[in-house]
């Protein structure tokens, strides 16, 4: 089955000790969206401003990406400009954000979009997550945030937790969002306040998953020349969203794969700039790292 | 193959979340002892005062460790006083530190021991572990060490490590003797300065382990309710060190095994106050847990 996103699509600056880089593609819904394509074909909604380049969009519709419910309007792309040092690539120093048009957008998706089973609310603000999910009419519902909206709009992202199925948000917004410090209980506390399927993402530390039957846990892939961490997130949450759209099942054994892939995908996108490396990701390349991984972790 | 350890004999004052206790069996070599004394026979050396409760040295004896080589000297034991914070469990404080005995402490071994075919050099001043290790003649050698002999005697620490064949430390240490962020660029450093084989813990995080020929992780056993976390990389040495004793064959099979044990072991080590879960700990505990463990990172 296919997957519906909405998220930001924006243009990044970085500078990291692997170089700096202008105008990369950017944004949660695009990250998200190319690990995605790599099994089922997403349908990705969000705002772009005039400025935005053709060749990002070109590279969408190569992926398989259905680009009808971007929405292009005069102003600027919502532009990201940030910042890794040497001493941590893991934490991201935002230098300047520019929302551009972010603040005008009011999600709108086709009348065949509307059917579409699957769901994923990557990050934006919650207040466009919920207007968005109040646009379609999914059967499985995933959704991302972040620190910002955690601290400066809590209530709309408790609000929204009640109605999906499935959270993904790393172990720092989870200590936030609960005041939980041990993992088990920020997770049960996480379970309690509506998602019935937790997935707590702690970067090079691998991932935590928790629902009412099940809880487990993998390492992260080791990678050893990383690039750029950005979207390193949103990859996993569109490795993982992808694989489940496609199998179209969620149970034990479908969330433990779809959280390999999702290693497997967000590994790969650390070892490039922006997309550089997961807009060029097959799936024999993702098989053949996860054979690895899958050995990495055997008892 | 029986062990043996030496390291510090401890007494401990400990304030946290759970409540405070004092005089509580600690050290490195103590909380090692026990769980390794799930696997192997274990040697223990090292220096008291004449405060040491006799209750502490029968507990020892009661779990088959010999005590032949701790010795016992006028003055005081060796006294930690720390704290752990509710908002991070992990990190411990130390409040005071009475070194007592310690400077006085020329390890000494029995003719019996000097025999014994693996050695585990637990944390103490790293000239004092050279000292050990120059009476003793092991077949293998494992070490452990801390920030405060990085920083205070590095020459001493890298100088011993030319001598040992597996070397544990956890992410920080990694990182103060390396200045590598990356872990897998972090290992490959340490492993260039001598020991085959390396293992980092990452705590809450996991292991991960290098050597020539193989690089794999585990994530650590989630723990909901964490009492005090003391002692649990020296638990996690002696999971290990007792199981490579035991089989006394140190191959990929050996090693993911080892620090599968030493992962459950330290997971009820931080369940109870100082050595108390780990000194009533059964081999059909760590095995039951271990199934749970297996089945949690299971692909």
């Amino acid at each position: 089955m296919s997957l519906m996103v909405v998220g930001t699509v924006a243009l990044d600056d970085l500078k990291t000790p692997a170089g700096s880089i202008r105008d990369l593609l950017g944004g949660s819904a695009s990250h998200l969206s190319m690990s995605a394509s790599l099994f089922t074909q997403v349908n990705l909604a969000g705002i772009i401003g005039e400025d935005f380049p053709d060749r990002h969009i070109a590279l969408f519709k190569k992926k398989g990406i259905n680009v009808d419910s971007i929405q292009k309007i005069p102003g600027k792309t919502f532009h990201w400009y940030g910042e890794y040092k040497k001493e941590d690539l893991n934490s991201a120093i935002t230098l300047k954000t520019e929302l551009g048009v972010i603040p005008q957008y009011i999600p709108r998706v086709t009348s065949c979009q509307k059917k579409i089973a699957n769901v994923f609310l990557a990050n934006i603000d919650p207040v466009t997550q919920a207007k968005f999910l109040s646009c379609v009419s999914p059967k499985f519902v995933g959704m991302d945030t972040m620190n910002l909206w955690i601290s400066t709009m809590k209530g709309a992202v408790t609000s929204l937790m009640k109605k999906v199925d499935l959270f993904v948000l790393n172990d720092a917004e989870a200590r936030m969002l609960t005041g939980e410090t041990n993992i088990v209980k920020s997770a049960k506390c996480l379970r309690a306040m509506g998602p019935k399927i937790i997935v707590i993402k702690k970067g090079e530390h691998g991932v935590f998953c928790f629902s009412d039957k099940l809880m487990f846990g993998f390492p992260a892939f080791p990678v050893e020349n990383v690039v750029d961490p950005t979207g390193a997130g949103d990859t996993f949450a569109g490795g993982m969203m992808g694989f489940l759209s496609k199998v179209n099942k969620v149970n034990e054994k479908s969330l433990r794969q779809a959280l390999m892939y999702a290693t497997i995908c967000s590994s790969f996108n650390v070892e490039g700039f922006g997309v550089q490396k997961t807009s060029i990701l097959t799936k024999a390349m993702v098989e053949k790292r996860l054979k690895i991984f899958i050995k990495f972790i055997s008892a």
